[in-house]
Order: C-alpha cells, then sequence, then structure tokens
C-alpha cells in the first residue's frame, strides 16, 4: 500500500494506492471519526460487483451504510440525481456527522461530491474510484460537479474527500476501452510534469496495458503524487492547476461536437493534446521531436491523434468559444515546450484552430 | 458610511452601512475587479421598487447587468427556482469574471449566494440585504441554501460575498411587522455577545422603532460587527459560531410544527429566546433577573414571548429532534448567564422541553 499526502492544510488527505486495498474501506473510513450512518452511493454496473465487498468492510469497522444507487453512465450526472441522491441521504437519516463514499468512475465521484458539498452545506466524503481515469484525475483535487444541458460541470464545488483509496484490482473488471481512454490522463501527466515519468510509460509501456499490478501501482502512485502537487499548488484554479487543461481546450471541444458519444474523454484528450503540442510548435515553444515522441506513445497506448477531419476547425473554435473557461474569447492555452515542461499562453480560438 | 470588516483571510469582506449607499452599489461592484456581465437576482416585490435604481447604479458604473427575477416568499427557496437561476445565468452568458447581486431580503440572499456557490465552481456575489433580518444576519456570514420539503436550509454552501452593502433607507418600505421581527435577531445579538448593546436597545427602542436613520445605522453597524467577530471566528460552524443559535433551537420547532405559515423566522426566534432564557435559569446557569429583562424587551418590540400553548411539548421535543443541528437525539444547546454571557449545553430534546 502507497501513501500520497495532498497537503492542503486543514483540508489536507491522504490518497491510499494498493492492490486489493478496497478491503481497508470501513477501517479507514472509521478512522475519520464519522458517525456510524454513511451513504455509500454508486452506479449499478459497478454495485453488481464491488458493493458486495464495499458495504462489507464498512459494516465490519462498525458502520451502517445505506446505500443510494444511480444509474451508469454520464448522462446521469445531472440536477434530476442530483435531487434523488438528496431526497435518499434525507431518507437514510444521514446526519452532518455522517459521510459519503463515492464507489464507481468520475460520474459517480462528481456527482457525490457535490452532494456531499451541499447536503447540510457540506459533509465528509471519501473517494473510492473504480476506473483508471477516477483513481489518478477525477478522486483527486476536489472538482466535483453535475453537468447542464448547456456544457459539462457547469454546476460544482470546489470540495476535497478526506481520503481517496485506489485499489487497482478494480481495473480489471474495467472495459478495455476505458482503461486505455484513462492512459490518455497517464501521458498527459508525464507529458506536463514530469520526463522521468514519460520515460517510463515509453519503457513499460506493455506491462501496464497488461494490468501488472506493480507498474500499476507504480505509475498510479506517480500520478497521483504529481497530481496532487499541482492541486496544493492552487487548490481552486486560480492560476498554476490550469496546467492540467493540457489537451483539454480542443479535446472539450472535439467531445462537444459529438455529443459526448463518440469518443470517449480519454479519447478526446489524445487528440487535443496532439493538437496543443502542434499548436505549441507552430508557436515556436518546441521542437518537432517533442511533438513526435509525444504522438508515438499515444498511438502506441491505442488511442487517437487526429482531430477527425469531418469536424469544421470554424465549428471546433465556436465550441471553444463556449468552453466555460473561456474569458472574451480568448483561452489560457497550455502550450508544451518540452516533455515535462509547458507555458501557459493566451490565444484566441481562431489562433488556436488555425495549428492543429 | 460605516464599514465593518469580516477578517476571514483570504476571503474577508467588508459590510457598508449607511443611508442611502445603495446608489454606490455600482462604484463598489466596480471596484472588485469584476467582469461587466453581472446578474441581479431579486423578488417582484423588490424589484417594483429598488430594482431601478440599482441597476442604474450597475449602468453607471460601467457593468451590464442581467435581472433574474424569482416570485417573492420562502416557498420558493428551492431547487426547482435554483435550476431557474442557473438556466437564466447561462442563457445571460455570466463567465467566471463575472459577479450575482443579491438584491433582497434572505430568501434572495441564500438561494443567489448558494447559486454563486455552484455555477462554474464558484463566482463572486455581493449581498445587498433589503430588510432587517438580512441586514444583520443572513447576509453576513456565508451561509447560503435552499429549502427541501424535508426541511430548512438542508441545502447548500458556505460562500462568502465580496460585500455587504446595507442601506437602512430601505427598512422604510418593509413592512412593519417584517422589521419587528428582524429586531428579534438584533435583541438576541445585544442578549448573547454585548451587555452595552442591549442597554442601547432598551434606552433607544422608541427611536429605532420610528426608524430613526442614526440610531439604525448604529445598532445595524454594531450587530454586523458582532456577527463579524463570530464569523471570522467559526467561519463553517465547527464550534463557536453556534452561539448564534440562541433561541433557534425553539424557534425552528415553533416554524416547523406551524408549517412556516403563522410566524415570521424573527417572531418565532423570540420565542425561544424567552424559552431558552429560561432553560437556562432552570439548570441554574442565569438569575430570574435576567428572564426578565430579555423578556421585557422582546415585548416592548411587540415580539411575541410564550411558546403557543397548543403546540404539544412532545411534538416540539420531536420536531428539535429533526432538526439538521441534532447529533443522536441531542442539542448543543445556547444557554444564557446573564445578558452578553452565553455557555453551550449539550441536553436531550426531552430536557429542553421541560423547561420551556
Amino acid at each position: 500500500m502507497e501513501v500520497v499526502n495532498v497537503e492542503l492544510g486543514d483540508r489536507a488527505y491522504p490518497i491510499y494506492v494498493g492492490a486489493g486495498c478496497l478491503a481497508d474501506l470501513g477501517t479507514r473510513l472509521a478512522e475519520t471519526g464519522c458517525g456510524k450512518r454513511v451513504a455509500v452511493v454508486t452506479n449499478s454496473t459497478i454495485a453488481n460487483i464491488y458493493l458486495g465487498p464495499a458495504v462489507a468492510s464498512l459494516a465490519g469497522a462498525g458502520l451502517d451504510p445505506a446505500i443510494i444507487q444511480i444509474p451508469d453512465g454520464e448522462e446521469h450526472k445531472n440536477l434530476a440525481w442530483l435531487a434523488f441522491v438528496y431526497d435518499r441521504l434525507i431518507d437514510a437519516g444521514v446526519d452532518r456527522g455522517g459521510a459519503l463514499v463515492a464507489l464507481g468512475g468520475g460520474v459517480v465521484g462528481d456527482l457525490t461530491g457535490f452532494a456531499a458539498a451541499t447536503y447540510l452545506r457540506g459533509i465528509d466524503f471519501v473517494q473510492v474510484p473504480t476506473t483508471l481515469l477516477a483513481q489518478i484525475d477525477a478522486s483527486i483535487g476536489g472538482k466535483t460537479g453535475i453537468n447542464h444541458p448547456a456544457g459539462k460541470n457547469l454546476l460544482g464545488a470546489f470540495k476535497q474527500p478526506r481520503f481517496v483509496l485506489a485499489d487497482v484490482d478494480c481495473l480489471r473488471t474495467l472495459p478495455r476501452r476505458e482503461f486505455v481512454a484513462g492512459l490518455a490522463e497517464v501521458v498527459k501527466t508525464g507529458a506536463i510534469l514530469d520526463a522521468e515519468l514519460f520515460a517510463l510509460l515509453e519503457a513499460e509501456l506493455p506491462a501496464l496495458l497488461q494490468l501488472e499490478r506493480e507498474i500499476l501501482v507504480r505509475v498510479i502512485r506517480r500520478c497521483c503524487q504529481l497530481k496532487a502537487i499541482v492541486v496544493a499548488e492552487d487548490e481552486t484554479e486560480g492560476g498554476y492547476r490550469a496546467i492540467l487543461n493540457f489537451g483539454h481546450t480542443v479535446g472539450h471541444a472535439i467531445e462537444s461536437l459529438t455529443d459526448y458519444t463518440t469518443y470517449l474523454h480519454g479519447e478526446a484528450v489524445a487528440m487535443g493534446m496532439v493538437a496543443a503540442a502542434r499548436v505549441s510548435h507552430r508557436l515556436g515553444f518546441c521542437d518537432d521531436a517533442t511533438v513526435r515522441r509525444l504522438t508515438k506513445l499515444i498511438e502506441r497506448c491505442g488511442l487517437p491523434t487526429e482531430v477527425p477531419a469531418d469536424l469544421g476547425r470554424d465549428a471546433i473554435a465556436l465550441a471553444m468559444r463556449t468552453d466555460k473557461k473561456a474569458l472574451a474569447g480568448t483561452i489560457k492555452f497550455v502550450c508544451l515546450e518540452g516533455i515535462g515542461t509547458t507555458r501557459f499562453e493566451r490565444l484566441t480560438c481562431e489562433e488556436i484552430v488555425r495549428y492543429i
């Protein structure tokens, strides 16, 4: 079991990474000093596999978990299902001493975190991410929220969990395509923050793709460590944290233009990263070798690298303008200077699409 | 114009108290450095009187305010109207650089603050309270939220405003009964925190009831100052801030049992304060003279002092048990030790009703 600490003063918390550590959930939660009445929020798919072990662990530690099950899928990360969670929490008699357990991927984590941020003006919650994307990204850093018909994550709050418990064994039941999509954020982490991690990925990708425990724990722990440093530096995305948006500006536009149905988030980010590297190169910030090295690793993961030709560049620019991070039509774009180094550049949406 | 500072580190903010200061709204908001596109949230009643001047002030400072109008009344402080505010904010194109202006009483302030806490994971907002209760209490301290069919303020967040602008001239159009109800929280502030303020109220109540500007500004400024100290001490109600709940435990139970239709919040708190003083006396914490002095001032305000006889004591105890602050059937009850001094005592709901 590895422990990474997110240093956020009185909101600091540990991330536990290990193989089989779901069994420790109850003990870990009881250690936080929460009341007996807690609630596990999960989706139907995850419930079939991991709800039993999770509930057994909680009950074994003397806790009394209520179960709140939402349907699987991003389309349920909305105000209606948030209201459902509120209702169930009230019915279950969860009080201020209680805690919520988010058992699932990013959708469950985001919705549960937002409920925890706003139920009774905020109660504790913990993240038990079961997807690669959630383990290295979504569960860390306190971004919670729901979608609005007008856009993703338009409603939400910053709310740090009491801890994150990432059991790499959960990745064995994750659909292959989702695992690979999660690798996009792993590659991103290396590309923007850590040349050594990037090199490790280049060397150990086959083992990672075969879900070898040792390399999984090592890579996930390192990704968590790096994200924890960024989050500790800038908890509420006032500035530096925006570095994590590398590849996301174009990625979000692709997702939005394809109605979030064609590509998984990681797949869109993969294309977005290659696009961002090209923009960086064309603006003279990085050499061509950097672009090629990034493109190659993304390809080897089995991820797409080219923005689909049928998406018009004007449409992409327009989609970027309506991104919630856009200010007056410009975007604080994350450029690559080399593997492991970045710079921010405020660009218009038109400038960005010219070079992708 | 008087200024009170709420000392909350990087969330610190000023409270401006004055006669006619609504005219300064635009300048004050522009000074915060917000973007041009802002939104004023208000209700139909307040809109008729103060929306014109507020919008003129904002426009005069170069801001471009969208108007979001909700119906008047506590019954609209719910998830449906919150969703309405979200939709309008998105339609109006308010981005992260924007700000919300809560123009109205506690309902508008609470709902707007919650929207500001959760729209795009949090944007700035300012409070322009137009009722006495909101000027001295609801607008200060960052408690925001909405009601749920199961109880008041069950959903919400802590979100500090950038500033509070309390124009005492707004109280001239406030219905008399609401003004008097607001006095209950003024009396509470003196009773729990400041014997001098309490004595001032005893001496100057007639002038206050006649809405004399000088005494209004003086009393409201002092109440804001005291609340600011409590909030600075304990921003998220971890402990000390609960002192402000004096009179509220029984008050909330009365409101809940009468479906929030018979008594205004301040009226229920008035009865709750007398009840709490009696409990304090019966437990040996304060003398009888203190109970009488408090009861007398409340009476002179024109507020009720006796818990209605037709509300059964068992029903009151049950209502208290479902209060969101109750933990395992006990309540951290605020007892009076004398005018200006209090102590916390953990009591069962049954103990409390025995003495009211």
